[in-house]
């Protein structure tokens, strides 16, 4: 058969993946924003079944087989660009899956499953020796994994690959160490600066309707269409692209805690303009999702952060802010307003901590990462390391291990090189933001006259549309010039924060 | 293999249909309650896809290996019951879809799709002849597949039972023939009296807000579990089951018609607690649905006319309302409220007919498409013989095709036999009735109570829980100790209305 014709096939082939996804992503959704209980059960076994033939589908002799065939043809210029780009992601997901022996990979999620009940006790009880056996055997099943799948120099390369393609220890270990090095003085200075930011009425009880209609016009204003997307409550906010045509955010709405929803939403919507503005030639293939996790981090941390807390953007839509909300804000000048929604304290909690503090949380985790796989830690000594390292990085220490090492799920599922995406995502962000500001000489202005649509412009023909076509260090540098470069962001949070805590 | 091996494969088999039904239920609801538009084109790619899985694995070579043997089975007692009924239920499915060459299947799903289209500009421009010669090959190809299908006395019979199995032409005739003879002198007689029920009050606006808190509040009165379902707003109302455990409803709220609202959420709550109360034993199966079209339509019309429109539901609901709604109904008294919702009156439009008209309309269409597929009609004389019968029953002309012969979209996607099954539903409901109240000795004081879960009880405990272990005949005589007789259903309209109308 001709190669065209079996590139043809393929991309049906692929089409339908995508399409079972499609629906599980729908069925997701819809359990997520108002599914009745009493059906949910029945619900996740479709689920199961879809995600089953997905998986089938992805580790099939006939995946094999036309891997097999394209590899030979990869650099030939017989392949189109999507489908030479589809078959690498395709082995990607082919040998993650494949590699590893069916009965041990089935022992694993039932681990997992027990190990997430495991942690949630550990952590309501605040006693971390109860999920420690679980953690000790996810970490000698995945260490086995990683020698099934294969690795260069360090094991957690492997781990690193899965979220950020080209990411290293090496890379990290550089890039995190200078961000640190400047952070941790910085952050100690805001600590004892005199200055104070906070204020109370960023904390009045405000309707949800009103949070609601609010959180909608801002999501327009930024460029979100609601002709391809709309916007639900959930208990905790997320992203979810059904297709290019159908990207949806949800949002939690607190009513003494507008801020959440209002961030929350902006944080989201960022992921969702990635997805509205993917090019259409992606939809049906692997590719048509964000290039990494990182990659898409940066997206939505760039609008919670660069432009959702930046004057400029205030000084344009503040106007509006106040007469929609009425007497919530009366008292609040954009100034100050400005000032209260960057206030910068070291915490505890990641999921809550702000912009200048929370690289340090995310190092905590890598530290660890990196010497549970590559180095000497045991399992059994995480909450004493992990409390050395938040005294170290951010000058505090959790009382116990449930505002400590068992905050977050994500090591009882076994994720981990997942952690370093989310600091990584801010990097990325500063550095894009320098090379946008080049390119759009009046940026301050186009944010001050609420002209997103530029900005998201740029976004969308340097980034956007590229989805997954592109690796994050590719794109980066055909973005920017050069690969990931942390001075961007050192320097972008040490002018910020200097201003406004009146450091010296 | 051993034949109870062999039932548990299939019933694999059948629950993997189910859950891929039960997907594109999802996505169907979804497209129906606020999907963006611009991912709707590709949405409906991934319900193609899914849809002909389910065609694919309901007419498959295994399909039909497994009918095969499972029929030498039937009655033997080597089959439980639920697995004898569902073969006999994937048979008729089978027989269905198979019978049909591909070719000439596809030609006509093609042919009802412009059809669709030339009968939407036909009745916009209320011109006939636009869409006639579509009407024509539909009609002609329908009839070619009724030889392929196969049928008895009659060829409409064939269709008949697709949508009420076991129902006849000849059953027919008697039973509409007889409820014609009291209705149309009944109607005539309201037509002529001098007693007013309409009331300007209940089109006066009330919020949408208000009538969806309402319309929860009734829903939950009649039983309906939203542990077990949602309500949501959409074009037109309809009820949809995902599993048993999630029935959902919608309705359409219109400012000055909050009647609308109210009755078409009665209506769809009927529907929705039939199948929120079939047995479990059924789910994953194709039994899991009602016994027929008529049969589920008696269960909305009973809650809706029967329940919902009778002055011992209002006397135990109205106080609220009124309390609830505020000035809306001051000015009018339960008994008054009572008649309002009851006025009738001939009109044009099927769907907005009342209880008393509306089985006249339908029985318009039956005599045509009896004729159409057995007797002399022919297409083009649709507009005459529409205009005739409906002067003979309902003593009224239309002025224009558009709210006359053009005014269904049923015909124009070859739905012929479905129009029966209306208002057979209000003769089964007035059956049901009649042996409910003799069942529940005080069936007026339950309801003037409030305790409609009493009904329900009897309802599932009689009807809900078999879904389609029973035909609609076998059902009836289990329930009522007869086959269909209209004489309840005339008793109770004549009973009614002549005391609503103070007729003699």
């Amino acid at each position: 058969m001709a190669i065209n014709k079996i590139q043809e096939e393929f991309t049906d082939y692929l089409k339908k993946i995508e399409n079972y996804n499609e629906a599980i992503n729908v069925m997701y959704w819809d359990l997520r924003t108002g599914a009745p209980k009493n059906g949910a059960e029945q619900r996740s076994n479709v689920i199961s079944q879809l995600s089953a033939e997905v998986f089938e589908m992805t580790t099939s002799s006939t995946m094999e087989n036309y891997l097999n065939l394209f590899e030979k043809e990869i650099g030939t210029g017989n392949l189109n660009e999507i489908i030479e780009k589809s078959v690498k992601e395709c082995r990607k997901n082919y040998d993650l899956n494949c590699k590893i022996p069916k009965n041990e990979y089935a022992e694993y999620v039932k681990l997992c499953s027990l190990s997430e009940n495991a942690w949630e006790d550990a952590k309501n009880e605040g006693d971390f020796s109860k999920f420690q056996p679980y953690l000790e055997k996810i970490v000698t099943m995945k260490k086995q994994f990683i020698e099934y799948w294969g690795y260069k120099d360090k094991k957690y390369d492997t781990l690193l690959s899965f979220y950020e393609p080209g990411m290293t220890t090496v890379k990290l270990d550089e890039v995190f160490g200078k961000v640190r090095e400047s952070l941790v003085p910085l952050v100690a200075k805001i600590s004892n600066s005199q200055t104070k930011l906070i204020r109370k009425e960023l904390s009045q009880p405000i309707s949800i309707d009103l949070q609601k209609e609010v959180s909608e016009e801002i999501l327009e204003k930024l460029g979100y269409n609601f002709d391809s997307g709309r916007l639900d409550e959930t208990v905790h906010p997320f992203q979810i692209t059904l297709n290019p045509g159908d990207v949806r955010v949800t949002t939690k709405y607190i009513e003494d805690n507008f801020m959440s929803a209002l961030f929350g939403t902006i944080h989201e919507c960022g992921h969702a303009l990635y997805e509205q503005n993917l090019s259409s030639n992606l939809i049906g293939t692997p590719l048509c999702e964000g290039a990494s996790m990182g990659i898409h981090e940066s997206q939505s941390l760039f609008f919670e952060n660069m432009i959702g807390r930046s004057k400029e953007f205030w000084e344009a839509q503040y106007e509006n802010l106040i007469a929609k909300t009425g007497e919530y804000f009366k008292n609040l000048s954009v100034e100050e307003f400005y000032k209260a929604i960057n206030h910068s304290r070291p915490s505890l909690i990641r999921i809550e901590a702000d912009e200048c503090t929370y690289p340090l949380h995310i190092m905590v985790r890598y530290e660890i990462e990196k010497e549970l796989f590559d180095g000497d830690l045991q399992v059994k000594d995480l909450p004493k390391i992990w409390n050395d390292k938040m005294e170290e990085y951010l000058g505090i220490v959790p009382s116990n291990d449930r505002e400590g090492v068992l905050q977050d799920v994500h090591w009882a599922g076994g994720d981990f090189g997942y952690f370093p995406s989310y600091a990584l995502g801010a990097m990325y962000a500063a550095q894009f933001k320098h090379k946008m500001k080049q390119d759009l000489s009046d940026y301050e202005t186009i944010l001050k006259s609420g002209e997103i649509h530029q900005i998201v412009n740029w976004l969308t023909l340097n980034i956007h549309q590229y989805g997954k076509l592109k690796e994050p260090k590719e794109l980066l540098v055909d973005v920017t010039g050069e690969e990931l470069n942390v001075k961007y962001f050192i320097d972008y949070l040490e002018d910020k924060y200097s201003k406004l805590y009146n450091l010296v």
